[in-house]
């Protein structure tokens, strides 16, 4: 069966920083960006799990597809239903406030509970991966026709093809509307404090040779003055009912010197973000981490601590955007602008 | 008469980081703060070059200083008048674009070349960090009233003692506040790219024990959308006639989401700051910086470079901000808020 599996092309799938080819798993080592460029082979649950933790695969999407193959490859092994529970269960543990590793782990869990068969198992992971690079390209399409020939638009974190396995939410929309031939020119935040702008947004704009300006995140407002952005984009955490959403923290920021210029705020997420369960943003939690990240850097690049050891840090990853402060919100399933998400078209959706 | 000027205390002078006394200039090495405080002797004009180009000292007032106290120093070993003025000029190549290092480079001309005794340039010398001293003093008192017990204040960059020959413009104004004995909070902005904030102000508060938490720039609208901010106090690079007023980049960002949370915006500068040849904001020069800086970090505290080697940036040093969006402009003359500087009262305050 192993034979037959990875002799089809029909069963290798391969994204910017993803490959699965011939029952092999590997991953493109993102500490090591943009400096090196080095895949590495996942060849063992233990090897995904640390993966996972050093960061050396990240992106919501990515890190739950990443498990689901761990898992189904473990059942070409060979694996018990038993030691298959066990597996999902310890690659639960690499990142427990992923959301999107637990909806992937819970669906190879169903699988593994009904059927453990190593076809079945390997099919659902693909079909996680064909899913997620589905929605990117929805999200894409549908956002493109927002970008206009000739506009310069700023982005924030990372939300590319080194976060899902496809081209992105907010920047599979740049990577479109570049496609289509516009001329565009991207503002790249630097997104202090893990610089997944620095880092990794500037080395995917260099990939896909899309024109692009590397700035610290407090030089936005400057070069909205200046008039040189006309759209802003970003991708979501979570997005409540009335519209208001979680991202990256410095996003609030964002939204707020874009209206004061009027530059049209767009968020770009899959409809798997929208928390139905929460009527605004007010009940996001936001997850607050090591002071050690804002007192300096640290990554494949090098590490440097600029801050007084022991000054006191208040670092939150994720800030909140009112929906008031926002102008289109793209999903897979279409684009919806403020009046629309205004009169409750983000729960009409799911009851449709 | 060497030994005269030197066993007199009126004759020695002391701040936060700098020293003269016994004929003998030294500054604290602030390329190695917060991690290391040590001092270093500038015993010749190419040492104090040296300091100021390598930042060693910065802070535009106590530059000026440093420069007059090294021309004082090298009359008082009786260089002759033309070496003197050769030295001037070399010391204000040392950083071409520092206003006050001119003005107090051409003040020591003046004296030199209508005096070169060695008595006269002291001082002058030591009259310029008097008055320094004096500004900031006058600022800070000035300002202190418009803190309140149980304030908490945000501040960007570094404009304390480690930039000024007193206890500085906006963090003067912090330090005034917290000796009368108002229970105050600052929230620090890391101040990217060059750091200010996280390895000065951070190291400043703790030297002064004001309770402080530092953030990176992108998380200020954040805070004070939870409504912890109740001031934001800011120096100034220029300041137009009408208001305007440059500062270190991602001051304009801080005026922006100020008025959106209708927390007071505050500039504190001294009247030198002040530009009475031009009217408004848009004829301030931005001098635009290295790529470098924006690409990594450097410092005394090691390196790190994390974007790739070739991103394009943008690494303006400052950003103008409109005197719309200030509410009250402190200088060492008094305060002015919107109402007064709309009619007109920087100007007035030149004419009377």
């Amino acid at each position: 069966m192993i034979a037959s599996m990875t002799q089809s092309n029909s069963l290798s799938r391969q994204s910017l920083s993803f490959k699965f080819d011939r029952g092999q798993l590997s991953i493109l080592d993102q500490t090591l960006l943009p400096h090196r460029e080095e895949w590495m082979l996942l060849n063992s649950p233990e090897a995904t799990i640390a993966a996972i933790k050093n960061l050396q695969v990240r992106g919501a999407p990515l890190i739950g597809i990443t498990a689901a193959f761990s898992v189904a490859i473990e059942a070409i092994q060979g694996r018990s239903k038993n030691e298959l529970l066990q597996i999902i269960e310890a690659l639960r543990a690499a990142r427990p406030t992923a959301v999107n590793l637990m909806v992937c782990l819970d669906r190879m869990k169903s699988q593994v509970n009904s059927d453990e068969d190593a076809d079945q198992c390997l099919k659902l992971a693909l079909s996680l991966f064909d899913e997620d690079q589905a929605l990117c390209q929805a999200i894409s399409q549908h956002g493109s026709h927002l970008i206009e020939d000739g506009d310069t638009i700023l982005t924030h974190c990372n939300t590319g093809g080194l976060a899902t396995a496809g081209s992105g939410t907010a920047i599979g929309i740049i990577c479109e509307a570049h496609r289509q031939g516009k001329r565009i020119h991207v503002f790249v935040d630097e997104t202090r404090p893990l610089l997944q702008g620095g880092r990794l947004t500037a080395w995917e704009m260099q990939k896909n040779k899309i024109p692009f300006t590397l700035i610290t995140d407090n030089m936005a407002a400057m070069v909205m003055g200046q008039g040189k952005i006309n759209k802003v984009i970003v991708g979501a955490d979570r997005i409540a009912l009335n519209g208001d959403f979680a991202n990256k923290v410095g996003t609030y920021n964002l939204a707020i010197i874009s209206r004061f210029h009027k530059v049209p705020m767009i968020v770009a997420a899959p409809y798997t973000t929208i928390d139905y369960k929460i009527a605004d943003g007010r009940s996001i939690e936001i997850e607050l981490r090591s002071p050690t990240e804002v007192r300096g850097v640290s990554g494949g690049f090098g590490q440097a601590q600029w801050a007084p050891s022991e000054a006191p840090v208040y670092n939150p990853a994720f800030d909140v955007t009112p929906a008031t402060l926002t102008d289109y919100w793209v999903f897979d399933k279409g684009v919806l602008d403020a009046q629309g998400v205004a009169s409750g078209a983000i729960l009409k959706w799911k009851d449709n």
